[in-house]
């Protein structure tokens, strides 16, 4: 049974094991079609809409990808040159970009506290305009990046994690460090160390989470991190220290974020327009940054990893040390080493978007998987 | 016979009865083939290019919707980013962007005098690049609202008021009051009331237009209403009182605009670029508005329509007081009971556009559509 | 044999002529599917990325409307709303929109010395990550207008002289003038002066560059278009005076482009950020420009040419004088002569567009356009 249809995909911690099984399975399947050239199109028209409150190339083109290769047309819900400034409401909005549309996919990450609240508002909002006869059929919402998951990135990393270490059931007893890193810059999101958290403890992984004292992340998601080890018969557990979180790790995933109350305070000020506290916090935030220059996943780092050389990932773009910034999150060396395979992780999203628009719109979608695969037919003329 | 058929679509009172019958006909019969999941994909390739002077939710996503529904790809000429302000002139630019184009949409409601002119001017242009072969088809120019009508939204209004009344004939002797209300902003466009009442005086409807002295709408839209209740059996009057206009009215339309003078003085100052003169007649418009506060429609003013309940509709978004705004054109309580209905109301418009798509680009859209339901083709797999 | 599948298309001249009348022939072949209301649908799903690093009307219209009738969907990589700038490296930047991707157009005119440089960066990046098995395919990458050349223009200008002369074997001889003409503007990019004498001296016609002292090309385009001219037939000569290259012409294309070096110094100061450098430079280059007003193409000048007549091209929008601006590249009266069928030049764009993809995705593209005709889909129902 597939309890996704109809329904939505905002966090991972909300679908049971069958379900972010089924994602990866119908993604994989979805992937093996399109590199055999089979066409994977399944709407004949319809319309996928996107909503970014934020910047975004690489979820953005998953996100339009993955539409095109089920057949359904991209729309760019574009809020500055759209109305919803001159007071329309979330509810009004969902239902008039709503009546032809099988996917909304959202981005809402820049403040605490309120990206999953919009994405449940937008997504309570086609249910009652649904209900009401309203829209023909109810759209999808699709997390492409709250402030609490980033489900489409989470998963396209376990799907990786997967194909690196030959099955979902070899990730048992696999150390992952998900650790703080450097980077001269402040406010980046914690929706990717949560959604890994929260999600590699689900299938049995040792996930050491790692980051200088005050660093932490949303309380429910560290949490959550805790229950699932708990029942999985992985483990969980927190440090101050990125070196012990690399001792013996498989995998380490060193990725730079924000304080979850530097966000809240962010959020504050932003909603209160107080510029000048704005910039105080952030002169703040980069100093105490700087304090942590050393949280650098370098080769001195990576010997402790297991063989010394533990899977390297990153979600991408990564402040790499003397490329894109003096000090950053990685050394050169160790990411150049990792860095074609960074793109493979990366290259799963794609097809994890498709799968989730598969699950949510369609009653069967591994039968439906299977009749393309059966029907065959080819992406492209001859 | 269909008239439309290498035409355009500009002003509803440029069409016959018949005319615009068929695209009420054809929308809906559109709508019944799209909610019973049957395909309407008549293209197979071919673009719908829109252009946008005006910001726009529901318009643009009725375009690309109505678009992606007959199987055109939408994309959206973007003056800011293109070439035009390089000098290039309308002529040469129409024939540029139609080599492969089915349809145009254009959205140009910011200066009375000159929307309808510019789709006129782009309308002739393209006209002009096929007859001398440049072109090897004739795409349709779309009015997605302009300085004189809004014919998507009007048409959507009257078949959401077929529907509402039971049928087209049902109309006759209803009475529709198109009354100005009060909104904390100038400057909104004419073209909504405007469309109205030229549209709905054509079916026998008694329509009163209500508005404060001054609130002029353009005068030909006005003879336009009056000429055709004489002719319909219907009716049209002006007051200068809601209450009067709303006195057993069987649908209400609550909306506000700028008078037409004020916009004609808007015109010829940003064309004149004086900046000092906007804000002082912004400040006149708007402190004008302030005397007018009592002209919302809330449960004393729907007390005097026909049992107490008039139909409301308004084209969206509405500013409802003590919602988006302190005083607005419509109570809460009003608003919050038709809101939903409102959606249905816009619902239309996305199959109204492809409508006018189909009567625009094929000779006989009814024999097509019937070939549509005939196939059933599935919109999406299984 | 098919040179071009699994390639790129960069530059004219890193193409043989074979390939260059293959792009001639399909191009031809799929308007005239078009025009017969075929469909060219070869793509069931599949993107086209554009890259526009410049603004852009006709060539954007050109890159989507190709993809379109091909059965691409197209996506732009906007730089403003990704996360370029926040320290991605092409290399980076590629694989992420490479996945589902068949073609990637990018125009990147600006600086002098680093547009085909970054074309050929990215081309570089996709095959390598090709090479590592992180795409499934390798996108081609298409110059849709670049410091050096402007393929997709002159090869639309080619097809052009093609149908005007009846036959690219009777363009043997012809002498056409590729003339910088003055306008009130500086800055204008070289690609389309040195598109025109490296492509047309392939084909045995006579070129003649003539620009004031001072307003060279590229040398390697001079160059080119001297060693091509030697070894067609045809040939190749610089003068400085346009009523010389006028004479005897049987083609004249008069366009305004700023010299190479001060192309070079703009490219210098914009990357030292010397705003006040660029003002001197651009009074500088405005007050240069200004001593050579007599270079426009009006009556007298054209009375110089073969039979009075010679045929007038331009790649649009032109700066025509008493239309967009005081005094500009070409007459009222000799452009309005000609401006339908610079209409017509532009538009072979489009199909120009659509034959380079299938020639970098198929092998072999004649024996698809032969079964496109064979099987006479029709583009539209009915």
């Amino acid at each position: 049974m597939n309890r996704l249809h109809n329904g939505d995909f905002l966090l991972t911690w909300d679908q049971d094991d069958a379900t972010l099984r089924a994602v990866l399975d119908t993604a994989q399947a979805l992937e093996d079609l399109a590199r055999a050239g089979v066409s994977c199109k399944v709407f004949d028209t319809g319309l996928g809409v996107s909503i970014f409150r934020d910047n975004s190339t690489r979820t953005r083109y998953a996100f339009r990808s993955g539409c095109n290769l089920l057949g359904l047309m991209t729309e760019e819900l574009d809020e500055s040159t759209s109305q919803i400034a001159h007071g329309e409401t979330v509810r009004e909005t969902a239902a008039m970009i709503g009546f032809l549309t099988e996917v909304i996919g959202i981005r809402d990450d820049i403040f605490l506290g309120e990206g999953d609240k919009y994405q449940r508002e937008v997504a309570a909002a086609l249910a009652e305009s649904h209900r009401e006869g309203v829209l023909m059929q109810r759209p999808a919402v699709i997390n492409l990046q709250s402030d609490l998951d980033h489900p489409t990135q989470s998963l396209a990393d376990l799907a990786h994690l997967v194909e690196v270490f030959g099955g979902i059931e070899n990730l048992k007893g696999k150390k992952l460090a998900m650790s703080w890193a450097y980077s001269p810059s402040y406010g980046k999101p914690l929706s990717v160390p949560q959604g890994v958290i929260t999600l590699m403890t689900r299938f049995g992984m040792d996930v050491v989470l790692a980051h200088p004292p005050g660093y932490d992340l949303v309380d429910e998601t560290v949490e959550t991190a805790r229950r699932f080890a708990a029942s999985s018969g992985g483990s969980f557990a927190v440090t101050d220290a990125m070196a012990a979180a690399f001792e013996n790790a498989d995998v380490v995933y060193p990725k730079s974020w924000a304080p979850a109350a530097v966000m809240r305070e962010r959020t504050r000020i932003l909603h209160a327009g107080e510029t000048d506290s704005l910039k105080a916090l952030e002169r703040e935030a980069l100093a105490t940054n700087a304090k942590h220059k050393d949280w650098e996943c370098n080769e001195a780092m990576m010997r402790g990893t297991t063989g010394g050389s533990a899977h390297y990932m990153h979600c991408l773009p990564a402040d790499v040390t003397d490329v894109s910034c003096v000090t950053g999150e990685v050394s050169k060396a160790v990411f150049e080493k990792a860095r074609v395979d960074t793109y493979r992780e990366a290259g799963h999203k794609p097809f994890i978007v498709a799968a989730m628009i598969l699950l949510t719109r369609f009653a069967d979608p591994t039968e439906l998987v299977n009749r393309l695969a059966r029907e065959a037919r080819p992406r492209r003329a001859g």
